[in-house]
């Protein structure tokens, strides 16, 4: 009796699918992690504790599966309802859940003549991850460029260019932008979701180093999601809370589509106790953004072109070698920074802001590159 | 300016589905929880540590993305390499990412006529949550019951009875069964694996209170994942980590469709100090499996029928009331049991085995109801 071959179980689709590729994790001793856009400074020690309080015996108990204090809070937070609220495994669990809940997989993604129902839209460059749950739930992508300055196109422009479609079933903004670092104002955010005809997700995961949030959107129109973060702001990438906030329909909708459980428990302790003390993260804001603006002065200085940036990472175009070789130079002195290969970005170095001391080491090791070249 | 309906925006398909319903959490004191299956013990108190050591400012980090040290660990105790194991945020994330890695989406779900590559096939009763994931993906279902004992029906009685599909894209069998608890030998699942052409997922969330698993088969054959959680034997449903081992090729194809951050760092830590301290479990799955047998037989003198179980819970048809009373009467003595409206279980309660204390509790309030009768 024949076996199937393994090849012949797993869907076209799949095989064709390139995963999203993470930023590197090495265990490397005392080396400067610039590479992932994490919070250089630690969770408040309010967080810490509550943990630790909550690691006994309960751990053998199911989460809750609606996330409810944690929902309650964002509530309150936000000022809407819970129900207003969807809580995830990281941002990337909702939005993946969104693609899945709102847009039609297709029978053939690449074909040209599609309907606006399979279609998920992005400027690039943004968050990558977006083609990649496209891709992964065979949905057709529609993808336009951004202005060469990384400037939102307004309405009339993305009409004017025609590849825009206003009626994608989904649209996804990173706001503000990554990997350039470029914020939105609202006021062009909110005429970009008045002429959408699908749902729109602004997707502010770097949010609270900028200087206005769209949060107001999602309360405001039934098409607008806003998703967020606990990583990056709030110090707690390793736990995994991200959330939507809009319109009840349809976050009851993917609340439908998640799995039960969806949010580790200690990552749900652990986010409630970050709201109870956002008064820590304030300060840590603040930090970032005064080390961002002396990290910018000084490249700048050095001969780099360092865009503005409304996030915890800067984009910055190297002087004397191509951004790719500047990744190797950086990495052999021990400080690890992204590079992308994508033609908008490629050469650009992309660089988390550290604590002030990390920033300055990263200067000095630009400084050594520049004596030695 | 119109604005979208919410409605509109909504795939119809998800309109239509109804979400998995997880057992009651409430927040009763002192209530008696014997209805998630969960274990009654706490986690190792190695375990209890290693977390608690964890929870610094690491949890600014992002978790190792591939789980690489559980996956290792894994391969170890399963004897088998880290290419063969896909963690997940609990056993729920792998089992959806399989019908969504392996059965194509239906145009038409409801319809009679259907290619094998849309369906997904399991036996009824088991884990309800497969014909929740196949709704949500847009599969074919195809639910054939078990025979009336909650037996496996054989290849052959299959065959004759006309209904199951052995092309089937992907067969969920849950073993030893829930909710009836009846454990099935190897060899009839390897009688089962070799009849069937798609992929055949094994879930034996509940195998470590069994005498037997079926692990191997998934290492010998091309097509069959095992399911594994730490949820249950191992007490950590907190946690969220459930993993497949299989071949390769299936492993790598789901694992290019996950979150790339999807289990939290927390678990990761938890999960890989449990399997450094195994005997700890060995001897919680003694004790349970002991409490296990005494409670069926201080049921069975109640005048319960109570079926063999090879789970940490039983399924037990209760004397003198409904079932559905029987709820709500050990509710109101402040015990918690589950009971499921599908027509072939609606008889009975199915009870988690809790500690010795517990299941002389739940026994002493069943005396006391029949006595009040």
């Amino acid at each position: 009796m024949s076996l199937p071959r393994p090849k012949n179980l797993i869907r076209p689709l799949v095989h064709d699918l390139h995963a999203y590729v993470p930023g590197e994790q090495p265990k490397i001793k005392g080396l400067i992690k610039l590479n992932t856009n994490e919070n250089p400074y630690p969770p408040s020690p309010k967080v810490l504790r509550a943990v630790k309080a909550a690691v006994d015996g309960r751990l053998r108990l199911y989460p809750n599966p609606t996330a409810e204090k944690l929902r309650a809070k964002l509530a309150i937070f936000h000022g809407c309802q819970p129900e207003n609220i969807l809580a995830g495994n990281g941002s990337d669990e909702v939005l993946a859940l969104a693609v899945r809940g709102f847009v039609e997989p297709a029978k053939n993604p690449k074909s040209k003549i599609q309907n606006p129902k399979l279609l998920v839209q992005y400027f690039t460059p943004s968050y990558s991850l977006y083609s990649v749950l496209a891709d992964t739930h065979g949905a057709v992508k529609n993808a336009v460029a951004l202005n060469a300055d990384f400037s939102l196109p307004s309405v009339a422009e993305l009409q004017r260019g025609g590849q825009w479609n206003f009626h994608a079933a989904l649209t996804l903004v990173t706001t503000p932008n990554a990997p350039s670092g470029r914020g939105y104002s609202t006021a062009e955010l909110e005429k970009l979701c008045r002429a959408q005809k699908g749902v729109v997700i602004l997707d502010e995961a770097y949010v609270d180093f900028a200087n206005e949030n769209a949060l107001k959107l999602a309360l405001k129109f039934p098409h607008v999601l806003v998703a967020r973060t606990f990583s990056k702001a709030y110090s707690l990438c390793f736990q995994r809370v991200g959330y939507f906030v809009g319109h009840a329909e349809l976050i009851a909708a993917l609340d439908k589509m998640r799995d039960s459980y969806n949010v580790n428990g200690l990552g749900q302790i652990a986010a409630e106790a970050t709201l109870d003390d956002l008064k820590f993260y304030r300060a840590n804001f603040k930090k970032i953004i005064s080390t961002r603006a002396r990290l910018a002065r000084e490249l700048t200085k050095c001969g780099f072109r360092v865009l503005p940036s409304a996030t915890n990472f800067i984009l910055a175009k190297p002087p004397l070698f191509p951004a790719e070789a500047w990744l190797e130079k950086l990495r052999a002195k021990k400080i690890l920074v992204r590079w992308f290969s994508a033609p908008a970005v490629k050469d650009y170095l992309r660089i988390t802001i550290g604590t002030e001391a990390e920033a300055q080491s990263l200067v000095q090791a630009v400084k050594d590159v520049i004596r030695d070249a």
